[in-house]
């Protein structure tokens, strides 16, 4: 059966990066992957065309799909709009609601060749591997009402942080599973000692673990969570939390690594379709500038072909080239440091797709 | 005028390092403060004497201070009161909402001395000095409706993050005044991509600007913030955010110096009564042991002298006396390192207390 799989380069340096996972697919089709490529146009120059973040073709074609890969979306030029429905987060937040990806898979691991590159220090980062699971779909993010109004003559602006007990075991088990494949150690994040969603939360997660007699789960405050990660990040395995906190936790913990740019994340639904982004953003200020990391886009395709697609061994090819290219000594800017060779984004690009 | 100080040690370490306090007060009436020390309950310790985490007793007393020094509170014993309101936490969260100390200064500076403490490459940390304003008293803390509540067969929990106008024009006149006297840079955070609340957080603060023209405003997304922090927390002077925000940045940043057990913080209400405490918690781990740090506790001391009781003079006393202990190579163990001599809570206080 031919898979399809849809590209949506975005904004920024979404489109120079999507190049390059485009040549890779190419690759993996020649090397006999069954997969069908189409593009289309989410977040900003989505708008510019459709006066849409997610134009109906777009979001159609992303249903037919069996995985979805995203560069990034967003930028200056469209931060100015009053209306929020059309920014081009919206496209981004349109397509996780819509495909019902709530399971974001946010690794955060360090390239033992990067290791110089962290801000932390050397010891504390070696071997790290945290992966962090981040509800999509809920909490803040999705929470109704929500808006600003008039009341008592001034204006108030609210959102609505809600979960249900469903929503919670849902992602609750894909972090079980997540950890039982790993590690086999689950903390949870909440700030259970002061807002009653994270309480319910709190208690979900105790009622799921004696299903997993295996996974030792532990519960841990979200300020002292963004401590620890600072401290030592390498006590984590698997952490799994809310929208909100996993939005700002994933991005701490992939700066950690000083890898950000080789960092893909992946958004799964119940029936294993998936969306496949960086964890970077679309880095507006470098856009265009053919200087932008690909590598975290192609190692998307790799996480697709894993999870999505089921095509185990030619994710770790792509992921061994990937290696190869690393220890060839070839960085882009973000990760160059004394002694390699910096390339641009097509060079990088190139010396993939070689080592391929 | 003799100016009342209420101490509440509070739980876990809270009493160990109020003890300490406690002596540089009398130290501090001795060298010629003229200020009346009463004691009282508060958290755990409360509740386990008055079935309540904030007693009727204590907010009277609070509210005849002119400042509060409060140790910490919180802990395991008390983590599964089923009745959120008996919390220890909730007697923390009482008094800041009853005195109204909406301004919450948190510091982030490194000490020279303790330079290697921190996880982070010194040379990324060097001469680090950040102040956290944290708006303490609104937000998702405080926002109705909040609970639990079963909706369509099953458990809905729920916040919500609520900010008016004048509650974000408020904090924002004391993180302008703030960058005013310091670097003249100040970071708004927000999610403003995604949050309508924040959305009109950053309305109000594109607002006030022009009113402060030295003051170079600049906005960033959460996650961004919990990022640069992380690769380059320098680039900050001033940070103003919301309650839920400041609570996980500003424990990040505190953790960044590697001298969380060193930093002090103050919340400020309209008419300048404040409350002081420690930036970093209960420590129940710890508790009993005599080892905790007691010197962000006795640098709390200073911060009230400063903020509070206009007493500069003596203020800067303590920060020298502790500078000077720190000189000499004491430290607790949470600080110690190679060539420094451990030293216990009651040695750190002795020593303080000698210098001063
Ligand atoms: C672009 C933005 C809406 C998005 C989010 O907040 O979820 C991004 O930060 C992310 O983490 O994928
Ligand atoms: C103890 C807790 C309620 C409190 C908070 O979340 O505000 C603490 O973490 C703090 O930052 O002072």
């Amino acid at each position: 059966m031919t898979h399809k799989v849809l590209l949506l380069p975005g904004d920024g340096i979404g489109p120079e990066i999507a190049a390059q996972a485009a040549r890779l697919l190419k690759a993996c089709q020649e090397a006999g992957l069954d997969i069908e490529v189409e593009e289309g146009l989410v977040g900003g120059s989505a708008y510019d065309v459709h006066g849409e973040p997610l134009p109906a073709e777009t979001l159609d074609k992303a249903k037919a799909a069996s995985a979805i890969l995203l560069g990034a979306v967003g930028g200056p030029k469209w931060d100015k709009l009053e209306d929020l429905s059309k920014r081009p987060e919206k496209g981004l937040l349109g397509l996780r609601k819509n495909l019902g990806l709530f399971g974001n898979l946010r690794p955060a691991m360090l390239y033992p060749q990067l290791a110089s590159a962290s801000s932390l220090k050397p010891e504390l980062v070696a071997g790290l591997d945290i992966m962090i699971v981040r509800e999509l779909t809920g909490g803040i993010y999705f929470g109704q009402p929500r808006g600003i109004e008039e009341r008592n003559g001034e204006r108030v602006g609210f959102n609505t942080y809600i979960y249900s007990e469903s929503e919670i075991e849902r992602i609750g088990r894909v972090a079980f599973e997540m950890a039982q494949k790993r590690g086999k150690k689950l903390c949870s994040v909440d700030k259970a000692n002061v807002l009653e969603v994270t309480i319910l939360w709190r208690e979900v997660m105790e009622r799921l673990a004696p299903e997993y007699p295996d996974v030792e789960l532990s519960h841990m405050y979200v300020d002292n969570a963004a401590m620890q990660l600072v401290r030592a990040p390498k006590q984590f395995d698997v952490v799994v939390t809310g929208n909100m906190f996993g939005d700002i936790l994933s991005d701490a913990a992939a700066m950690l690594t000083g890898s950000i740019g080789m960092l893909p994340s992946a958004s799964l639904n119940e029936s294993g379709q998936g969306m496949y982004e960086p964890c970077h953003g679309s880095a507006p200020d470098i856009a265009g500038q053919n200087v932008a990391n690909p590598l975290a886009m192609m190692l998307s395709v790799a996480m697709m072909l894993r999870y999505s697609l089921n095509e185990t061994a030619m994710a770790e090819r792509i992921e061994a080239a990937v290696g190869s290219v690393l220890d060839d000594g070839l960085r882009t800017a973000d990760i160059a440091s004394e002694g390699t060779r910096r390339v641009s984004t097509v060079e990088m690009g190139d010396a993939v797709l070689a080592a391929f």
